[in-house]
């Protein structure tokens, strides 16, 4: 149990209210098992809906690790890796889930987090255009967070920049929504929800850090699942037994667009915390539009920091001084950011 | 939704209401995540008060599956397979979970779902000190389901019969305790909660089909974790970010007895069951003592009783008539067996 | 080195002599690694003719296992495990090796070594046909040994009905050839070479159990072969950089027949081991038309012969009795079977 | 075949002479299968006696990538990859099959294809002593070649820095010798056969491109074999059932020291060679002390070279020139470089 204020992360809280009370209403309801209930078939229709693709094939998983390995095992041919940044969540902090099934992650250089189409261009051309390269691993996808692990967004030029160089190359793109709702709702960012199913080949709707207590959405646009998808879902361990877990939660979640009322206010108040910590002398490592806000203190200002509230250390900076991690969530409130603001004017700057 | 009464399984409504309401009551607290929270802590330091063993190591997963595989392969040796009935639910219904890590399931006759310690001994006896097995998968652990696919028992000499084997030639035992607490509470039982760290060398607490939403409680007696487990959990997806979600729900069933009075009262009206299908004249498939009955029906019957309930198919017998299965839970009520016992005096026993 | 005449196995003695007469011929050319060299070429030619299939295409690898594994891992899809009947190679003699590709080794009941249609039509049926079978593993090919690991051999007939059996359900028919030329020359036998390409979608002729030092022959008749498979090769280490030590043995083995003859020699001469055998009182296991013959030997007879001859011991008998294998190779001749004549003269039957 | 004298690589031709002459002279000689003949016997016993150790476990396998995959997948434990440098054979070139076995390649920067002990202990300092990285690939191998891929070698102090690294860290140091004669006759190395031992937990002596056809001997060192590592080169596919394929050419390579020998004429003539382009005013892109030597050549160079000899194309330079890779072999005679020096006394340096 914290203590202090967290501002550590966006999944530090359980759930919105409303999935709590759905989950009352709904208790004594008998389904069936494995994603055929009710509830599943009703989250199903409104993603759907939400989307505009009435075709779009959708399964629920647990969780954001799990739900990566299994899509990128179940869309890769044998000989084929995914092509991620360095710096993707796949690349580093899943423990090596993706290689415990056989494929390699093909690392190329991104910049704040993200990916670039030139840059996979070149790497795609290079392999499949020069040369013989029957020896080493085939790219096979490509793999970007939207929004990215740094907080940062594509605009929708840049994703379709970078679907254009998978078409060209015929192999699929996988958007990673761990965060999908922050990145819809970003500052200063323009991809709508209902443009999502024209930019990829399958992308997720992430619940456990916008709202639920676990459970992501996966969709794949106009009929797009691999055969047996549900088989492979199984086989990862990655379907519930009662599906109604995450059926309930993301038909809530799609009511009324509660998934995109959460970001939106996690965002707005990320934001403000932004405009404060700025307004207060804090540099920002980068100028994040979402839910997430990194921030550069010396050690002084850590210790400062630390008396009143909690935050994520991200990474050292070679100057002595590091970069930490300020998240928004549902969770947070008006009163959270003035508690903020009221913290920072009383330890002021203090720099190094 | 169902729109008849379902017996179909025992995870066919939500959570125990006690869930529910922890749920409500501590979601404002804020948490660290991936298991780290006060929540788990407490859980872990209930449930080995309930075993009598303070030096558990406890790890919560989100499903059987998930639970199954990960545990198999990270204490498998890498020419190592698990050895199994040809029932058991690893062998069969998994999708071929554990071959996904690498691992053949070595199956060996049982009866009535259950391993037989001295076909097992056979059968290492025949491995390990009869010539040379060098091109073979070696038998590196041993697999049992308590209670089993089949609702069937063991008793407590049965399955230290079976631990016995396994210490001669040094393999673990794993008990896949997916509904552990109807094996514990079973009619005619004579292992407690406190027996099971002794009998073998993991084994864990079934949630999603004993009154949670999800959630599974692995238990590694006496320090006995694998290193580096978490790890292992995180790399096979199994790892919640919400740790909270299994948190709460096993601090809950293991709060004042809750997972074994779940389990009591559902066996309790199993065992109801069971005695209402003999006095109307159905066979029995098996004389199950736990939440699981296996009834055998004819074509006749079948569609009889499917005009008021629902129920599970299990499999065709060679004669014609079908075994299915008629399951209870935490849901169950008093009056959902008055209601069965109306439904069979109403149609009879019909016989084909 | 064994000091007396040895019947282990066909794989005893090095490689047919044309064999090394063609290393040293063509040692000083210089030749492409990987299998780019002029003699995988032109034995790949040789094979096409052989077969009748200009259209095949052709790899070499270096042995059984990995040939095997490396085919079923490419050819499944992740959801899929191949069908094998209990007694297969692949299920039991491979240390796991298909599994650790991740796939399940689906075993059906068979008999004499042999797989049924109708077994295996019934078990296709069942999974494909009968109700939804999504939480196991799909059959998604049929693998079966020409001849099987009895030495026992099919007729046309019987793998036609098994490749139709397969066709009706979409999934593809190996034959592992690992002692294919044995299986073509059997006594009795009504499969020619070329018929191969039309019984299956991928077959090999071993080489290593048929006069080469190592080597399989992998045939996907009518451009069969799945996209990359020679960086699946590669990827399952199976590649020779010095891709001429496979090349040189099979356009070795295919120049004027002398994979064929080889195949003849030695069948030839287990036949006539067989009739010795009978001869001399000694009850066969099984009718063997191929170059394993199976000799069931009291613990007596057993003694007796190992003063003079070397066999592999099977399995033993429930009667206490044993099973043991004389196999014949390229190198067997006919003074061989004549000094295993003189030795049953002596010692007799002596019937325990 | 190739037309015009090659240098492409170091496996071109056929095996050294003594070889095949061995091949025929014990063709006949029968032997157990699988590697439990008298000349892999032999061979273990001369490797044994050459390196000093005599209770060094030995086992021979197929291939370069089979052997990598085969050492690293059976000494990792599952939550561990294996660090190389970026340049390193199993992160680049070998399709990805350490990955297939469900392993990360963790790579660090590294030099000249070489890895550097402070690299190696910044990477496991930052990865062991600061913070938690249980989300991360732990480092459980580090894996160097000698030489390395471009040709260069490790002095023995630099090895024995890398390895006290290694067990400061507790984690194996594996060296891929898969050309290891060069490296112990590398110009200016002192690093002495009877030194490797107590460099590492594992290393190889390659043969396919040291004179064998193929082959690979992979030595532990004082009994440091996995557990039942026979039955993971079986599981691998990297088991020869005539273990006297490899069994012969080792013995053969290491009676009166013809694997060095071999190694060392072959280390002569690319020093003559390198010499040679010096002098005729080609730069040399590394300065290589063993049989592979990196030129750079202009295109105007590349098509004068090509009328004569062949070369490998290793990799375009940004200033639109490209490096070639001019190797020797055991069959590369002093006639050879003459020819050479001959060609390019004839086309001059031909600047760009």
């Amino acid at each position: 149990m914290e203590t202090k204020k967290s501002f550590v992360c966006d999944y530090s809280e359980g759930a919105h209210p409303r999935i709590l009370e759905r989950f009352i209403e709904t208790n004594m309801v008998q389904c069936p098992g494995y994603g055929f209930d009710t509830f599943s078939d009703s989250a199903k229709a409104k993603i759907r809906e939400a989307i505009g693709d009435p075709d779009a094939d959708i399964f629920f998983l647990g969780g954001g690790t799990q739900t990566n390995s299994t899509i990128i095992a179940t869309m890769l041919k044998p000989f084929d890796g995914v092509v991620a940044v360095q710096t993707g969540h796949i690349a580093v902090h899943e423990a090596g889930a993706v290689e415990y099934t056989g494929h390699k992650v093909l690392t190329i250089p991104g910049k704040d987090g993200k990916m670039d189409a030139e840059t996979l261009s070149t790497y795609l051309e290079a392999f499949f255009d020069d040369g013989n390269h029957d020896h080493m691993v085939f790219p096979g996808m490509a793999y970007i967070s939207f929004p990215t692990e740094y907080g940062t967004i594509y605009s929708k030029a840049e994703i379709e920049a970078i679907h254009s160089v998978c078409r060209d190359y015929s192999i699929p793109l996988f958007i990673d929504g761990a965060r999908m709702g922050y990145g819809l709702k970003a500052e200063g960012g323009d991809i709508t929800i209902t443009d999502l199913k024209g930019l990829c080949e399958v992308f997720y709707f992430g619940g456990t850090k916008v709202g639920a207590l676990c459970g992501e959405a996966v969709v794949f646009p106009h009929h797009g699942a691999p055969n047996h998808f549900f088989t492979m879902v199984k086989q990862h361990g990655a379907l519930f037994a009662k599906g109604r877990l995450p059926g309930i939660q993301f038909d809530t979640l799609f009511t009324d667009g509660l998934y995109l009322k959460i970001a939106e206010g996690a965002v707005k108040r990320a934001i403000l915390m932004k405009w404060i910590f700025r307004k207060y002398g804090y540099p920002l490592h980068m100028d994040s539009p979402t839910n997430q806000q990194f921030i550069i203190l010396t050690d002084e200002q850590m210790a400062a920091l630390s008396e009143y509230v909690k935050y994520e250390i991200w990474e050292p900076l070679p100057d002595g001084r590091t970069v930490v991690r300020f998240a928004t969530s549902w969770a947070t409130t008006d009163a959270d950011i003035d508690f903020l603001e009221d913290v920072l004017k009383k330890i002021g700057p203090r720099e190094g």
